[in-house]
């Protein structure tokens, strides 16, 4: 299997940004395996994620984001160029609860997701046995109310220490900071257990229940500074009924949880999602 | 087929509810047919629906709900014997679009769907010539903000002289007034084009398709004085992406309302549905 | 709405088709909208679908075909051009059983669904009443075992006089023969009411029933002279249980036909969907 | 939390049967928490599953299958009686793939699934390291075309030392002898990995690939004598598009995969699959 890179880009929309970007690709020596393009026509915003073999290219991949360099000239596109086979260095954060996290990394394990999964940080040591048995750091940093702005501080430290640029928000229980937030934008992915909007905030299931609702959700989205408001990457629902409480949505949510982060984080790691304001293109996979 | 009974009834959970109820029906030469019970754990409550043959009853119908007297006096159970046989006047309520009401009236004329429907109302007149077509009343009863309450007051007198006892919103566009919704306690049902609690009120599709939602959904339930508050029957959801404009969202989103507006109604008709607070025990079909 | 159009192309893969695609299209002055391309690696085919506003488009449409010729020499592509102002005739063969047939017309009449039914034909007098009053002309050919060919021969007959192009069997129980059905490749479009490969040939509920599956479906598909063997366009599906009825599964899979066969008919007259031996590629609505 | 009865029971149908059952629970003093029953309508038989608090029944649990003696002899009752707490012995079978039987395993440790893994037992060794962590015995038993009867003893014999009730085939990829799943009726859950009937037999992903569908499913079912068409216990599915490859299509089946399972694992763990013929009753949870 030879190398991919993949070139995001977005600006507004006007004829000829793919003849332009594909002759690009062509001249270049590269061969596009996958192209998809989105207009948002209200907006009047253009999207597009190109795809393509790079054995043939005719500069490195040092020299590659500059040979786009006309598409930000000519149309104004805000473009980026990666590789398939660069992962980024991901943390996932846990509090006590283990299916998201043991999740991920067992397919990481299993060789069917390309994650590079570098700490697993919790406020708790619950897991530390479990994420240790898979080879991978565990970092517990306790955390009270009083002390948050310097554990995330300790956190941002080992952060910045190992390199990461994704954090995975594997069903941890605290609400970062805002300022925290803000200093990662649309690189943090956050699994919340209700069908957002619906039931933000703490306890969805019990919320969930005491409205009476037939069917439950998930959302995997990227995490900004207002609480359960960030761009959304996937959803997904499962079937209730009266004979549910609220310990049974807990464990159907469960099932969900698992498969939808792990769907948003395959998406975000395959360079799939644009996000603009507060929604997300998600190209398909 | 020979007709069948329904019994309903709820209280306080105690022991021997069921050997009372199914032995009272056996020693009156009923034969169940179909029994189905739920607790919530939570509150203490028992519920019932205990469907039975009567071919071989020893009372005739008019004296089968006195039969079930010692359930009240022995166990304080609030309960009610319905035949299925006897199907109630149903009026329609719609505005301009024909989707919902026109999938009922079909349904009705294929024999799929056991409804009574002797008359559709609306605050419009486009849907007269398709309603007449399938052989039904249309009463055309205009409303402005000033008018509502006398517009109401028709309403209520339509419905009162064609002794209408299930009201359908099938996509009726106006909110009722409390006055009119309090006299109907779990007997509107509405069809709410969003999956609530999220987007309550108006232009349920655009507030999704500006969130950014990765499914939509659709909600039917029993209308009460608040606001898309009420008792939530049943409700259903369709994947939807980016590529949505806020029209997709609402050409997805009528093929799931009749269906989920349709279930509903099967669901009150055949007496399978108990109100608990703002919740529903719905039985299986 | 200015017009579109569409190009519609499948070739060997090799380096340059949408720089070469894209490049005509802009070099003559039309703006892509919506560019999606498929690469079936294990074939080593192409596949690609290009929509386009030809307001600034430098030539008529009668030329415009003659505009991608470069792509047949220069590709060996197989490709068209379509534009969606042009609907083609469609037919609607239909039995006893209304359900399919009705819901397209109203989709056609409430302006949903872009189709251009120009005669509903069946072997039964049943829907003649109802779809008259839908405007459409109502053509009653009936049949039997001894005279298929005699029907058949009028049934072309009838296409041929209204120059129809596409023909919808919508719940029409007669099995064409294969002379017919070979003279309309990938024109025909059926619903069959089960999750093909699962329960082919006649009544499929009954076998779901028999089996005891706890999940139902229905596939529309083009129609090959191989009974329910032609390209699969969509499927979906519904839970069941053991309360269910061989009626019930009916019942619940009607649900499912309208709904999967007017998506399957929105993707073929949207000219999403391109056939590939037995298989499909259906691009986004 | 005290411990629960259930009463499983099916026999033709008449009247009295619930009086009956209700009524000798009702004397021994127990108190019924939940009761469901079904009555097959085509057949005549009738089903019930009745769950009842036993802390005040007057009996113990060495007499009270003989409590409902009289069910036996009065409505040629076929009947049993369980306990809540009383989880039988089961043992995993399992290949080289990982994720079903590991997942089962992790619901167990998290206290999610009330099952009791005695052995995971494999024609390989890959998963012994894994199984290990998780404290369960592993047991490999190599098999070659021309073992199978030697290692089948084996596997017999290890199933009988250790009392083993219940065999799930966690992806066990080998056909077991009519000789053995005679010997195991209705207590052999194996997990197939398409929607069965359709695609039975090996490589069911590739055959679906082939084939072109839409939506691929999982099977979870009793094995029987005759390959895949045992009586189905669970079913769902997935949506898929041309852009999947048979590698993306075993991928997202898995992860149906395992929620299927366990939630078929969970039914009959619960007592809530009653077998019939060649279909099930399956009770909701």
């Amino acid at each position: 299997m030879s190398a991919h890179a993949i070139l995001l880009g977005s600006c507004t929309d006007r004829p000829g940004i793919i003849a332009a970007t594909a002759g690009m690709v062509h001249t270049h020596g590269g061969n596009i395996v996958d192209l998809q393009q989105h207009t948002d026509r209200e907006l009047g915003v253009f999207f597009q994620r190109v795809e393509f073999e790079i054995d043939d290219f005719d500069l490195g991949r040092a020299d590659m984001d500059g040979a786009f360099h006309p598409l930000r000239t000519g149309f104004d596109m805000d473009c980026s160029v990666h590789f398939d086979d660069e992962v980024p260095a991901t943390a996932l954060l846990v509090s006590k609860e283990q299916h998201c996290a043991l999740d991920l990394l067992g397919r990481w394990r299993a060789g069917e997701l390309a994650i590079n999964p570098v700490a697993v940080i919790s406020n708790h040591a619950d897991l530390a046995e479990a994420v240790a048995w898979h080879g991978v750091a565990y970092h517990h940093l306790p955390v009270s109310p009083d002390t948050q702005l310097e554990q995330e501080a300790q956190l941002s430290a080992v952060l910045a220490a190992l390199g990461v640029e994704l954090v995975v928000l594997a069903r941890y229980m605290r609400i970062l900071s805002p300022g925290l937030v803000t200093a990662w934008p649309a690189r943090i992915i956050n699994i919340h257990h209700s069908f957002l909007p619906a039931f933000q905030g703490g306890r969805p299931y019990h919320q969930a229940h005491a409205r009476g609702v037939k069917v439950i959700g998930v959302t995997a989205h990227y995490v900004t500074a207002e609480l359960d408001e960030g761009p959304i990457i996937d959803q997904d629902v499962v079937r209730v009924s009266h004979r549910d409480e609220a310990a049974d949505l807990r464990r159907k949510g469960r099932d969900l949880e698992v498969v939808v982060l792990a769907r948003a984080v395959r998406a975000h790691l395959e360079h799939r999602v644009l996000v603009h304001g507060n929604r997300t293109i998600v190209f398909e996979g």
